[in-house]
């Protein structure tokens, strides 16, 4: 399905880096939802660079809903909407063209599109497609909230310094999940963010990156979503959020941790609790045979350490195809972790609006 | 798109761990394959239980394919394999329809199927069904051989114990590819199997299971395959990977480990290597912005510890809606690690058979 | 999406008519559905040839449902239908490898699949495919009529003997619909049918054969289904239709009798009926804008004569890629028109399944 | 797949009549094609009204093209192509927001959007949106042509005027297809043209509107093409065909004209003709069993006369579901057929645009 994902609701992006705009389309969303532009703007706000933690590049962000409204309300037909490119400068770029940035995708994109990619600031694999998603994903996110589905995401580590971890207490962790909308750092713990934010300025000054952990947590999804095979609520959101640049792990409740344990050990024990079947603990991440148990849904990226840096790397000229070096000038971010985390909740609320309409029907949101 | 999966190749599963068959359909294999029974049957007999490590379910894997073979060689019309259940003894499991097993899919799947479901040895979530996707993957195996593309897995770690890491020189890592096709128990290091074989036993006999680590391979991959939102490689993988029971992570490349370094020290530097650009290390796993670079595709599974286990534990009957306790009776795997490697390499070699014949056409494979 | 179609609810079919099975894959059913095997079974009498105007190919058409239905109802997994092969006669078929018959696929399928194909009875282009189609949808029929959605198709006309129309009173439709269920040569007239088996007779012993009009009808359906692009209910059955062996043409409403015409007499104008918004003639097949209005779905099939005659025709050997001449011997059909009613009315329920569930919900037909 | 249609190359459509911009977005082209505006913009002057025969609300139709190009050449990235609306006049149709128009969508789009949709003017039903499916097929039409694949369509009758039939000469066709390119109302003979805008122009005095046939015809495909079931080339192309206004039919080849006659009169008899299999006779439009057989792709589409008419007509008000009475002003077309012919080879071009890609690969087209 290329550059689109979803089976009864379907998101496609496009756009480059240097382009007049970039934008998504989102087809199959229920009539009659309360568009709400600024949520989608308050969205945007907790993506865009910020700080000396961050690139310098801020685009304004201003976004167009072009179709698919009418009235506040989602009409019920395609929605296109479109962000426009206004801080590019190209300039920054043009060296770039054939010498490949390590970590990055120029030489791979090279290889797909046999040079006839559109470079700058690499074009549609650039970081910068990402707040097309964060727009889309807060037309959706308004109305998983009213179905009493909360997601959140803090930067569980960054530069080795940790945050706490989500509750496994339900009341406790959808009142993290409410506090995590605002922050533009967004940590459990203060102190951690404080940390995270030094160590970041302190690789920057130094030309050079840091990565870190994302989890996530997703309260009030109901029992029973997903398929037994490939469209598992795994498969689906790791699919999305592969996408996302710099992840290259994912894993779901305790995953890698389990690796070494035992089944008794790991096993959820299921019990009675008001009347309701639970988990004792929840190293399944809330997901059994690929379907939700009624659980939070919590799930761990691995995010890699932003390629971008300005100290010397060796590398190749792929159309002289001769060795060569670079620092990677212009505008870059240190980490991209923070600015992550919105992308993924944004993510992670469009593969679940799906989802749900998949099994609830077209007009699950209509009205909401 | 439920129980199948791919674009340009869709493989479909069907069957419940004691109806009368298991199979798969394949649509969209080019023509002129040959399709080789013995290798079929060989790769089968990987993933079938073996030895006091194992549970004593053994099935023959007798299998038929009905359809899209003619004279020896795929049509290109639909292929459909079954694989007949002939050893399962339903008594096993009768008192189990409505107490879950922790860690099992049994109460997701109430809630899915609203109490419909076969329920019988996990029904259409039982890891029986992954005959199927190896079947299925034996089919296309060999053309991608042909190719020049090894997939390879091995176990490397369980229970603690580790087995030696791929080769980072390609003609190396492509021999141990090879060697890996015909182990029972397929570690680099035999020392490790034999280590990880005495730790399963234990566990078993304390009624107890373990799990580890797959890490997997790909040589001879082209560079360009991909794309850069969504149907990235990464993503197309592991939304097939996660269908594989006990499979709770998925990382590329450095994953996890790379989370608390900086870019200077992950990044992959590019160079000249005869002629052909290469990156001096592979901390992506092959892979930049969603799309091959011409590295080997390197990752790893977290496999939890098997569920099934003798030991009593806490549970409920989500029929009475009321506490209960289960020892899991029948014949069980303390561990499925050894099992579930050739079912990677199977899934595996479905997703990029896809994405060939999406990026060369629909004969790319033909008279192969 | 080749050989499958259905965006919730996907219908496969595979096998070829000299293979081993036939069958299909239906995914996305709603669990908790009553499978009738008497009524699959007697629809697929409906599509089996009989009497002098029909091949002498008698197939018993015993099916077996192999996964997906636990205790006579669906799970909600995939369900697989296998329907074997007896009475094929490859002998008769031997001598076509390379003689193209025309009107059929012999020569098509050699540039499809380079003369890997099984050219025997036609391969996968045969009309025995249909059976699986007919065994799939008599799945999903009964559920339809317990929504209240009745599903019809009679022989409009044969070898240019008209039967008379379905009534534009819903009612009376709806008895007529009921009717059809039993017929093996299915006229709203049974004088026309006489007429039109004696035609076929004649044609048949003249060693040539004729074909006709099948008019659908389809009462009861919500309105609001379909989309207004691509997937318009118009989109959704064309494309499924086409399929049927030997359907060349597919009109809705009055379709081609309206372009000679003006708006005023065509459009169809609305009022109110029993507070019920009702249109005063059906021009447009109950659908506008691709959307259905409440109205009954009507459409017509132009099925053209089959190209299976004694007569000798001239063709080529197109492994030879000479002029010759043939005569088709083996058994065939005078007439499939007939027979592809049945079909037809299969086609339909499964595409409509699938709409009804992407509108409703996967739950939408459960314990139905 | 709601509103895209496409395996590997997929066309998306949005907007509304009254909206700030309709468009397309085409995802899956292959990097390296040619995109000309001044073609594209000559195609949208095709579809564009003009003379008596046609309403008098003109768009200039500017659009802009903001993703997947660069340097005048597709990045092989989703490109997203936009066309302002400019000459809208909403109050126009403030007094239609619940009176349905007789033959339009109104009345359905309010059962199935619950009144959420945007009625002004259609909305998302409008036949405006077409102008965005003419601007993506005039990026794929060069690149067809490259390959030698010629498209065209002719009015084949209007108001009951007959123009003459395409050529049964496959150089003579070439030329003939060559030709429509530049007419404004397509016919191949030029007199049928006078006669058929004469009597839209007698129609409109009267408030009343006319239908027709359109004839198209494909040039150069290769044979081999198409799915046996389901995706065959008469149900692709059917599928996206019939989401054109006012299509009610769809017929390849002889299609109707073959219901009364017999197989030995419209099978196509196989013949060699320098070197190359051809047929007689072209009954079956270049298509045996769905898949292309290398002569001429020939179908004809019935177009319903134009609903919107200013002559009064029965109808209800739905909200107050009220009978009522209409006459519907606004800017309207008498004839949209001799507009339709554009769109008709804008939706064929994707669609086997969209089939070569999957027959040939992702680089079929590259560098064209």
């Amino acid at each position: 399905m290329k550059n689109s994902f979803g089976t009864s609701v379907r998101t496609t992006v496009f756009g480059e880096s240097h382009g007049p705009f970039i934008g998504a389309v989102i087809d199959g969303l229920s009539p009659g939802m309360v568009i709400d532009d600024s949520f989608i703007r308050h969205q945007l706000s907790l993506r865009r660079p910020s700080g000396s933690f961050s690139t310098s590049r801020v685009e304004s962000d201003e976004f167009q809903i072009v179709s698919g409204v009418f009235n506040g309300r989602s009409t019920g037909t395609p929605l296109c909407i479109l962000i426009p490119n206004t801080a590019h400068r190209s300039a920054d770029y043009d060296k770039l063209s054939s010498v490949a940035r390590p970590g990055h995708a120029d030489y791979a994109a090279q290889c797909k599109y046999h040079g006839y990619q559109d470079y700058r600031g690499g074009g549609h694999f650039s970081g910068r497609i990402t707040a097309a998603l964060v727009a889309a994903g807060a037309v959706v996110i308004p109305s998983l909230k009213e179905k009493g589905i909360l997601i959140g995401t803090h930067v569980r580590s960054c530069a080795g310094i940790q945050d706490i971890c989500f509750s496994s207490d339900e009341p406790v962790l959808r009142k993290q999940l409410a506090c995590l909308g605002d922050k533009v750092f967004a940590t459990l713990d203060d102190d951690a963010a404080c940390g995270m934010k030094a160590a970041i300025e302190k690789a920057s000054t130094e030309g050079d990156s840091v990565g870190g952990v994302l989890e996530t947590a997703i309260s009030g999804l109901p029992s029973g979503l997903g398929e037994p095979w490939f469209d598992t609520i795994e498969g689906l959101l790791s699919h999305a959020l592969f996408s996302i640049p710099a992840i290259k792990g994912v894993q779901f409740g305790s995953g890698f941790d389990m690796v070494d344990g035992r089944g008794s050990a790991f096993n959820d024990s299921f019990a009675m609790e008001d009347g309701k079947v639970v988990t004792l603990t929840n190293n399944n991440g809330g997901i059994n045979g690929g379907i939700t148990n009624g659980m939070p849904v919590v799930f761990r990226c691995a995010v890699k350490p932003t390629p971008s840096i300005s100290k010397t790397q060796k590398t190749v000229d792929f159309k002289e195809l001769a060795d060569t070096e670079i620092s990677v000038g212009g505008r870059h971010d240190p980490a991209i972790i923070h600015r992550a985390r919105v992308v993924v909740d944004s993510v992670v609320a469009l593969v679940l609006y799906d989802v749900l309409v998949g099994r609830f029907g077209s007009d699950f949101f209509a009205g909401n």
